[in-house]
């Protein structure tokens, strides 16, 4: 199964402050550039993705948004969250997502056999840990035109050998910048 | 004076492994395409300073690599080394930089008066005491498509209250990108 990372990180390379903060995601960059019919790229990625794993932090990240049904941005997609300790999900997420506290690669067996192609990975310590047993295939990293100076890094200690390939980069209006990855295990 | 950064940072940030090696930026990236007619902006960047600051780390790197003249990638720019504690360059590098421990407003005034305009500045720990200070005006970072893991951040803790702007982003056949931002201190 191809597994993809769409995530936004500060130019330092945080994806929250220390706190878990992610609100300098809203006053970053150029507020005045018209950005409105630009998602930079959500929609297409999401196109593209069938299932998603996510860790704890995420979800509670997540949850505390409160989203209405109108503003889901997952749609049907089965969602599964990693935790050791937590057992049931939020109650504003129970029916939306799974817990799972075993075995990675026997989730993305189970995935597989349910005919899943393409899962969307997200948190910090989750992508880590996939990229640690060779899993992730592309990353989608959104750039954030802001030095947090500390907090969460996006890539935690990563001791897999690899090399990221096919390097593409693009720039938005709002001074944002977009650079996708392939991911070559060596 | 204008403050320039121009370094090279692996995708996770890092300018350098934990024990000081940047033998990674050697082997990074596809190493079967061709980019011998592509410096990645290095002489026009060099074409654009006239003088540079640069830490006692950075130095020792460039001191351990016992550059020819012909090698010597700095021209006759005076450079000036920001250490508290070493009084003397190391032997290999004397009459090329000189060793400053004074403030780095009072170097930068310095310079100024002897009718220098745009400065480039080397080192983590020096770029982000710049930052600090509010002096660096442009950053082009080169990333290498590798993920070190751990190592010594180019950015240590900026607190510095700063917008990134004006960003410009290219990439180049070996997978390596770069970014060009503005700062904007807030």
């Amino acid at each position: 199964m191809k597994c993809s990372v769409f995530i936004a990180t500060s130019a330092d390379g945080y994806i929250a402050t220390l706190d878990g903060g992610v609100d300098w995601l809203h006053t970053a960059g150029n507020l005045d550039a018209d950005i409105s019919n630009d998602d930079m790229g959500f929609h297409d990625f999401m196109g593209s993705v069938d299932c998603m794993i996510m860790g704890r932090k995420c979800m509670e990240m997540i949850s505390q948004m409160n989203l209405t049904p109108e503003q889901w941005p997952y749609g049907k997609m089965p969602i599964y969250v990693l935790s050791k300790t937590l057992k049931d999900a939020p109650y504003n997420l129970q029916g939306k997502v799974e817990m799972y506290s075993g075995e990675i690669k026997l989730l993305i067996r189970t995935f597989e056999e349910k005919g899943y192609k393409s899962a969307y990975i997200d948190g910090g310590f989750t992508i880590t840990s996939f990229l640690n047993h060779g899993l992730i295939n592309e990353i989608i990293l959104t750039k954030i035109p802001v030095l947090l100076g500390e907090g969460t890094p996006l890539f935690g200690n990563v001791n897999k050998k690899l090399k990221l390939e096919k390097t593409e980069v693009k720039s938005f209006k709002n001074d944002f910048y977009q650079v996708k990855y392939g991911v070559n295990y060596l």
